[in-house]
């Protein structure tokens, strides 16, 4: 059954019976000109997102589950980042005349997902036709105290929540698995690599899951996400906070997985950490005397930005990621 | 200068320079992974929506300008359409890698017009690609008492802020205009109607202003903006208050603009103000002993939907409006 044969109003009927429930904080869910909400008294967190076909995501790999459980996390990981409790989500879903009730459901399926696992309630959004699948989210969260990019010292700690450069290296294992695919039609394809360790990269990039940082959050001088790459996402940090870093890079926390691909991809794990984007891991710094449950990979300076290797020796680091009208 | 001659992380520092100034209630604004805000001890009102090319506007016909007052006017009028003050707004602009600087501060300059006349700050978003220009917008707001589509009585009166049916003739207007450059191609083109007849229909389709309810929002019982057609938002506004509607076809307020402009065009002005959508006037009903600075269209009954015309004649009115995945 196509989206076309469902109509828009009985899409948002579904979508209004699905996620209709209300918590104690909604006044006014899905179905009127606005939202409503009781805001608690504290800080409120707002971030929004947007995800375009064929530029953020690519149909032919990603499943609608995926789509929706990232669109999902990928907003809760900045209100993470800046040491929030996210609460509520409004979603534009747009899709092409086409676009088949399974895919909306498979969809919505994903977001459903996510938002059990985060805790937040579906408070509104708008559902509309288009070539390509455009999908955009706000997700609002609170923060007694919140943390920003600014506040990291010299001497702090810089941390980061997992491991580095696993959903970049699964992007890049995918487009060659697939050039691959694309050669060798015809014969039965083999997957080059075993299950066991591309999937949990491919995973990372098609479903990320956004790092929690209660544990650690009252420690924290400064965070960030990591979205467009490590060093492009610290050097951000550090010009808010108006200082510089030195990374160690053996001390970067690297998958075995990320290890065994890159070497098949003939890739330079370290690269695909210290440039690849997409992470969704969280990088902080703290005070040295703090112990925080992370994996520290560098220390705050006052100025300038480098990479130190295993022998001691230091040089300035590139500044690789992510950035959209950039080559 | 094309946008990707600017790079993203510059264009963000030139939409944080721009709108970076601060109102009080703003702890937080462009430049972080969160916009935070201090909320009021009030009810929070949410709303959002996307706008695609191509399937929402044509870049042929509508300036940068219009588009970014578009997109702001038209998700204010949401937070209006609840009673509400906007405050905040959240945007995402997407582009081609071709487009071009003087798109951008277009868009920006008609965003921040729109800004200006809603009182509202920009607090967060995001820049992006992509392959057509995408945008989507939230808008944050808060009423002490908010209005919702349920609340109409019967016997209430029922109320527009203004003239309906311009939009939709603008936008016909727009498309019969092209068909015959078209056709004319390499006549010198004749515009086919005086200047100050189409001018105000079709500006009122490309950048219209959305209408703050506060002179009578007090007295009223259910409110809606309408979008996608008049009929098809008070349907909607009838079935959240479970009651009927009989609306007086010869109330409903035409500009003499549409008549001349439908007459023209071979359309009924009638069927234009019925059907044609994008008004966002507001509709609104409100007790029959309520003094209201508005006009009166109808009454709200206990069932059913009905048409009467200038002879008293009854008829079922049919539900026409925009609808996405319909044809």
């Amino acid at each position: 059954m196509k989206l076309s044969d469902a109509g828009e109003l009985s899409l948002l009927e579904m979508l209004r019976k699905r996620f209709g429930k209300k918590s104690a904080a909604v006044s006014l869910g899905i179905g009127d000109d606005s939202a409503v909400i009781r805001p608690r008294n504290s800080h409120l967190l707002l971030t929004t997102d947007m995800m375009v076909e064929d530029v953020h995501f690519d149909l032919s790999w990603t499943t609608p589950f995926q789509l929706g459980f990232k669109l999902v996390s990928v907003n809760v990981s900045d209100i993470f980042a800046m040491g929030g409790d996210p609460g509520f989500l409004l979603l534009n879903f747009s899709a092409g005349r086409d676009a088949t009730l399974a895919f909306f459901d498979g969809f919505f399926d994903g977001v459903e997902t996510a938002m059990k696992k985060y805790s937040i309630s579906l408070i509104g959004g708008d559902i509309s036709s288009s070539e390509k699948v455009v999908l955009s989210a706000t997700v609002l969260g609170y923060a007694g105290k919140y943390l920003s990019r600014k506040g990291a010292r010299p001497g702090d700690r810089i941390y980061v929540t997992g491991h580095i450069g696993d959903a970049a290296c699964g992007l890049r294992l995918m487009k060659t698995i697939r050039k691959k695919v694309a050669i060798e039609l015809g014969r039965k394809h083999q997957f080059p690599l075993p299950w066991e360790v591309a999937s949990p990269l491919i995973e990372r990039h098609l479903m990320p899951a956004a790092r929690d940082p209660h544990s650690f959050k009252k420690k924290a001088t400064s965070m960030i996400d990591i979205s467009d790459g490590l060093m492009i996402d610290l050097s951000r940090l550090c010009k808010e906070s108006e200082v510089g870093a030195l990374v160690y890079t053996d001390k970067i926390p690297l998958s075995d997985e990320l290890e065994r691909a890159a070497s098949y991809l003939g890739l330079s794990p370290l690269e695909l950490a210290l440039g690849g984007g997409e992470d969704y891991e969280l990088l902080f710094t703290a005070p040295a005397a703090e112990k925080v449950n992370a994996c520290c990979i560098g220390e705050i300076i006052k100025t300038g930005l480098f990479l130190v290797d295993e022998e001691g020796q230091k040089r300035i680091a590139p500044i690789k990621g992510y950035q959209h009208f950039k080559l």
